[in-house]
């Protein structure tokens, strides 16, 4: 049986919470069996991990909060993505490890190759099927251009640079790994941009 | 100039604290700068890791345990030992690398040589220049002796074939690194203890 794990991943504001809510009520009205998770968190370890990581009064260095993503990332696997796959069901993570990849190997400037060191055990355990990179430019946004800037978090909180670079490194890791990693370049239609994401799932074999 | 970093390391309840205590006061008497720290913990983010490591309402894997405190001992490292250290003074930190080797690799049956690799930060930046080992069977331990036994936290809260296999992690360590690792078996005059660590540090060069 083919293991179904899912990960969608992008820049902030691009519309990531709303395609998943919308593959969501899609897998809830033709019956799949589906997980729905977040990264960080997921576990109750790893939701406290998350606090810390998310906490815009705590000041973590770079070494230290790829180091934190990865633990919070381990016991994620460990006691949900695995367990949930191995009951056959579909497990649809919001962020996963290319998150680490862009976001502390890129912008935070540790390298990919580290950061996907740092990540050893996700990478030899617990690699995705089937990555979505909702493909939008983070100075573009929808949230942009809606006018509704809202910065809710210490990785939100961060300069329009250390986002830019966060896109160019999923830019990065799209390139590095066409096969698992998918490119979807959203449309203003929400819609449009489920059906392609659905397309997908299916020529993937996961749906 | 001789770097001067000093871990003491013990099984539950051998009279570890009430030495720090009056190291601490040795050091405040003979005004030697000294930072006196703990583990995990010690800077904002290692203390909320800590909160994390020894809440007992939570279940953590051995594996995600080992790395949460290599994360915590990262942190520690960069933001107050290293530093400090520079400035020249001696930090003394109450428990470190080698509570994760005794507690993770022994205890939670990781290995010694695993641990050692999750904390490869720690082994190859800031080793300690002298461990004391408090060398006590948790089995005598004082605070058994005295019927006081107060379960404070996750980690002491654990059976007594788990700090019995503790103990055998630091005699492990102890017959491995006898240079750094120091053992002394403590005096039930606790005086008589203390004036065996100031020995040993006046023996090391240290004081």
């Amino acid at each position: 049986m083919q293991r179904k794990f899912i990960t969608v991943e992008g820049c902030e504001g691009v519309g990531k919470s709303t395609q998943l809510r919308l593959l969501k009520d899609y897998f809830e009205e033709h019956g799949i069996d589906a997980v729905f998770t977040r990264e960080p968190g997921g576990t109750p370890v790893a939701e406290r991990i998350r606090a810390i990581l998310l906490d815009k009064k705590l000041q973590v260095s770079p070494e230290v909060e790829a180091a934190l993503f990865a633990c919070a990332r381990m016991e994620h696997i460990n006691n949900l993505i695995l367990p949930s796959l191995k009951q056959g069901k579909v497990v649809v993570c919001d962020r996963y490890i290319d998150s680490s990849l862009a976001y502390q190997g890129v912008a935070r400037n540790l390298g990919i190759d580290n950061v996907y060191e740092i990540n050893a055990y996700a990478r030899d355990n617990c690699m995705p099927e089937l990555t979505i990179f909702i493909d939008m430019d983070p100075a573009n946004s929808w949230r942009k251009k809606n006018g509704t800037v809202i910065l809710n978090d210490r990785m939100e909180g961060e300069s329009q640079e250390f986002h830019a670079a966060c896109y160019r490194g999923y830019k990065e890791m799209a390139k590095r790994e066409p096969e698992r990693i998918i490119s979807i370049v959203p449309d203003e239609e929400k819609y449009e941009t489920h059906r392609a994401i659905i397309a997908t799932l299916k020529d993937k074999g996961i749906i």
